[in-house]
């Protein structure tokens, strides 16, 4: 059965967290709105469709599944993690990884705002000095915060290296996505942080080595990181 | 068995959509940090345990339930919704609800960045500008877009009046709580909105009927709206 997961087709996004799931379990999908339009691609299909069913989604990504159709990021990992192992059986288990990706989320959001503090429907160009004072505190506190947060879990796991102990979940995943995604938004700020989180560059490093996902991240599917997306460079947000 | 919930004691905040599934369930619990500092309560007290454990918080609030620590408001409903039956049982409608629910909480955190656009760290003070901006977007755009969406979730569920149809889950009472929210922080905006919004506003309704919910919101547990919590009322916010 092939996955087909809707997101937006020029950007990493939100949507990335679903692919790298999808790419670490080996499973076959179609980026559908990366498909030529006349074959279904584009963003008008991609918001066309969004709306649609008895189980609308409020915003990409949605995942479709067979008969099913699944929105909300951490959502989706929640459904891809029990499908492919990339979460613990145990309920208790998956409740914790659902809470890791739900902090992750809230980085996100975060990391969002920094560009858009204003308005999510201005340009940055129209918010530029209020995301200078709301970077700042992005910058000195926050990131530290989150990362730190997942540096502590780190620290108190038992033996293996991720976040849950001995084997890899889609938040492990997720983290090396958070940690690339600051390092091309924020490389001066992630320099200063880093020594302070050892265990957090490890889970980062020993995801970019799993087989599927290096192959993944020299492939072309793999979407470079752009000021188009959540995680946007913009030097003077950055300063050395 | 007495759950055990955290959160700050003075306000509604994201606790309120956990007190309101463990009020509808009649579950046995205690607020935590309302109790006296001599019994354990106070923020203190909270943010010292937040940190503990295996399974720390990156914020409140979270559940103690027997040997499980379970953080994250989103979370902490999946958890309590298969308990009691305030989802479900089969996963697809347990995926669902789920997601109903983390669009509410994508909801929140926009209503929260209406009154912090620039500093999670900052006073409302400190940031009136920019909020002034940031609530005219959310006012006119923002709270239309999100509250449509349950509308036509609504409008497209089979008969029965709440969010998955004949059964009231989590979402149906988050969905109040957010209506109550956004009826205190932007009355004048809500007025406009309401009448497009006529499902909406009878979940609202029929959550507010429910005898254990009916009696929580006379009760002394029900802490008023604020302008120390997420959805605030501040006039310049919300002109006529």
């Amino acid at each position: 059965m092939t996955y087909h997961l809707h997101y937006w087709p020029t950007i990493q996004g939100r949507g990335e967290f679903v692919r790298l799931a999808l790419e670490e379990a080996g499973a076959a999908y179609v980026d559908v709105a990366r498909a030529r339009e006349d074959d279904g691609g584009g963003e008008e299909a991609l918001m066309a469709d969004l709306a649609q069913g008895d189980h609308p989604s409020f915003a990409p990504p949605y995942l479709v599944d067979g008969d099913r159709v699944i929105g909300q990021t951490a959502n989706i990992l929640l459904h891809l993690g029990l499908r492919h192992g990339l979460a613990p059986k145990a309920e208790a288990g998956r409740l914790w990884v659902n809470q890791l990706q739900l902090t992750i989320t809230d980085l996100v959001a975060e990391a969002h705002d920094v560009h858009h503090p204003v308005g999510v429907g201005l340009y940055y160009e129209d918010q530029k000095d209020e995301a200078a004072r709301r970077a700042k505190e992005f910058r000195t506190q926050r990131i530290g915060k989150f990362l730190g947060w997942f540096e502590t879990v780190l620290e108190r796991t038992p033996k293996g290296g991720w976040l849950t102990g001995e084997a890899l979940t889609y938040a492990d995943l997720s983290l090396f996505q958070a940690v690339e995604g600051l390092r091309y938004a924020f490389p001066h700020a992630m320099k200063r942080l880093e020594p302070k989180l050892p265990n957090v560059i490890a889970v980062r490093d020993a995801v970019a080595e799993r087989p599927n996902i290096a192959a993944y991240l020299k492939s072309e599917r793999r979407i470079a990181f752009s000021t188009e997306g959540i995680f946007r460079h913009y030097p003077e947000l950055d300063p050395g």
